[in-house]
């Protein structure tokens, strides 16, 4: 039987820069981690190793510089967007292109109870993400985060599951609960203003999280995603990736301590992983969002 | 417009164990880390909370824990079928299940010419990989392997490619081309010996690396997935993610030494990512291997 | 010649801890990763594999949980020094204990403008730490933090160094500055408000690293080193350790864009690594504080 | 109480190169990682930002590339000891430099049961480990390893241990011992066989571990210290640290699963720790190796 090409695609990874703003009266910057992925017609390249399709990883890399440096980098959104719009219409071998952004926060330092103008302290793990992909005229968005880390030291029940002759785990009416959200959610339409969107969808993940009586982390995740499509209109579908981070309650009356329910093991593996979309009914169909 | 659940799915990650074999003049150890992942009628745990269809997590750990106790764990593709065939047997809710298993390599350690009989050294980061998906009396496995790091000094061009206002690369005729292997590859058939072929698709991927000439790094991932093909008629296809290390190579030169090619700085980041997949024309479809 | 035990010690790394305080109206969460390390009188289970000295690495984890339940936690810094002086006071063998504790700041998600009861966002990755030494009836505490990323986009300049054949670095007035610093101090005294003398110390590194016109990130180090002495009397000697995180500018002029100064490649290795003391010139002497 | 500069130093940090050697009829690659440090006059740097004795870090990193290029690179001892030895005789207000060089090891891909003659793959985790330090003409050596993976599912104990109110663990005869080896040692001597004598004492570490019957993780520690001592003549002093890496049986009975003691959990965290260091008793002093 015949051997052939499947699907395949190529681009740089990883491409990481700092892009400064300098207003007059203070400076703004952004740290971007960015990442582009090509594809179309690469029989030959493949094949016989013929490159006149192939447009180098390299230039790609020097194509989200030179973006970064020819205007202001705007929303995320905006700027993966203009990449892989870029891509798909200037390279001829290309048909389909997919950019992904990654932002890290970062805030200005005070000093006597002011902001500094150009000193700056990255806020944490947390990532703003952003995905945009570019095909035959068309093109969609996603956006996201992740290394969202979040505990719910009450309103966390798990109990009433079904039992097989390997189950030794006791029902629970108070636990820990403890993730790090990775949430990604499409928008149905590119007329979107991506700050306001991002901003809600996120306090509506945070907050349901926080307000909602969790009797899984499955219903917890359902809800979050709920509450982002009822938060933000724009979004069709919201793909949540959540790993259990078990928290095992220490047995301290063994050492005579009284125990308090107050003192837990973090565990690092295995962890639980629960993953599940959350969508309109009739929504559009787009890129799958388990990026 | 109603808001749906879409796919879900929950399990396991990263349970990691080890087997010792206590034969009678010497033991066999095996370091698995063995990954779950179950779905089927789930929709009452995420709209309501009700919990009797989910077999919780941790007795997916004591399963995983029980298999590897209760007979030779054998092949990691064995195991992982056994598994997923289990939960899906079992566990009424659930009409998927797919098992990953990773296995790290040990040998014993030389003492005097002659093998420990149960002291080992584990012989490094490259993993053999395992997945089985079970589903409505159905299952399929793949097999693969990660952390496999390789380098060509010489037999590695990169020129002739296509140039945008952007493009800065130069042609080259002899660059060191280095990647870190991920392979996955799955069977068109469950009456495979998972050993021989385990070793003779990895053998074709380092042979078919080492004696092919590149022209690019997308030729070379086409020319190892189709090693593999050609190797072994019981794999349908190959799917390969190829990270492109970047050496660059250090102008000696400007410090008045004679530049002779021969030192390279090693990159991080950025780096190429060439993914691809090559197949049998008319080979069966299956599950996604990009896992 | 004979061969002899020369310095030793053992311990527990890395027991990573949960702490709920369950007040009427909210909780608090502390997040702590400590580690324990003895010495003493250990030579025979060296030599001979006599343990009966050797209090268990498990005992010293659980010795530490039950520390955690048995009254509030309080500052790290009193934790650890708790710790300390338990270990050296009740098993027999040990002389001199270190325990090291690290935390991550938790806080209360904000739902409707409040702060929710018990629900948490982890901040981020930075870390506050203690270190307590206990020996012979004396202690001693040192305090400090790592995963603090900041950065300057104007104020630094590296320039009037010297040169060798090696050399190709140009002189710059105008650089990005950006480091990850780890610091660590220690105490003249035991009688410190724990609290306030972190936030202070905290402060003063961040507000000179902002505040101070940077010609060499040495000389930034001895600043905010200084900065902390000057703030802080309690404080003996600060120890910094400060990766230059090379941020290069891209030459978008290449690609035809105006070159603005603007656009900085991240570069992950190598980077420069500037360590440093800076200390009261009487100062009593101390543990060293590269821990 | 004036406020002074303390210890210091500076240097470049996690300089990466390959080192290609291309003989007529193979070639040899060497992956090298290498740090520098420098320390002496530089008061001034520090509290004025006069550099102008500043010996800028990426002349060191020039520095490494020029001299992997220069001449083979030949034993890792020696290399390190070259530029360390370069630093301190060419930049006149270096005092003090220490350099270290890991290695990654590589081996040729065979292909019909011959080596490869230019393509390679990395053989693992474990690194080779050189420190060089050069101080006012005189100069000290130091070798050493890391990432050595080892484990003995026999022949290991724990028992006899003290007790205190918070130990629960239960004396044991027969316990899995793994660890990841961290091994340094130094020289009495500069006129050494680098090469011989690093096998030599990785032999050793890995056969006394294997053939040793343990008591305790100190006293493996010791023995596998001392066998080095044993061993080679030129070594004055070795310092381990040695994880405990966890492994704990599952109780498989909980499942009806007849207990063999054959199946085991990997641990993460907490972990033991233990160190130490074994030498001749009249060893000259030289830089501690706790690097």
């Amino acid at each position: 039987m015949a051997i052939v090409l499947g699907d395949n695609r190529y681009g740089k990874a990883e491409i990481r820069l700092l892009r400064v703003a300098r207003h007059a009266d203070r400076h703004e910057i952004r740290e971007l981690t960015v990442g582009v992925s090509l594809s179309g017609d690469f029989d030959a390249v493949h094949l016989t190793g013929d490159n006149r399709a192939v447009l180098p990883t390299d230039s790609q890399k020097n194509t989200v510089y030179a973006f970064a440096a020819d205007t202001p980098v705007g929303e995320i959104e905006d700027f993966a967007l203009r990449l892989a719009r870029h891509f798909v219409a200037t390279a001829e071998a290309v048909h389909h292109a997919t950019v992904h952004v990654d932002e890290h926060a970062w805030e200005h330092i005070d000093v006597g109870g002011a902001h500094h103008p150009h000193a700056f302290r990255r806020t944490g793990e947390e990532r703003r993400q952003a995905r945009a992909v570019a095909e035959d005229g068309r093109a969609w968005v996603a956006a996201g985060l992740d290394g969202l880390v979040v505990l719910k030291s009450a309103g966390s029940e798990f109990r009433g599951f079904a039992r097989d002759r390997y189950t030794t785990l006791a029902d629970t009416t108070d636990r820990i609960l403890a993730t790090t959200v990775t949430a990604r959610w499409r928008f149905a339409t590119l007329d979107v203003d991506w700050a306001a969107s991002f901003g809600g969808a996120r306090a509506a993940l945070l907050q349901r999280f926080a307000g909602h009586h969790s009797l899984s982390l499955q219903q917890t995740l359902y809800e979050m995603g709920r509450a982002v499509l009822e938060a933000r209109p724009e979004v069709a579908e919201v793909r949540l990736s959540l790993p259990n981070r078990h928290h095992i309650e220490v047995d301290v009356a063994a050492f005579g301590v009284a125990g308090r329910h107050e003192v837990f093991q973090i565990a690092d593996r295995p962890y639980g992983l629960i993953e599940g979309t959350v969508r309109r009914q009739d929504a559009p169909a787009g890129p799958a969002l388990d990026w």
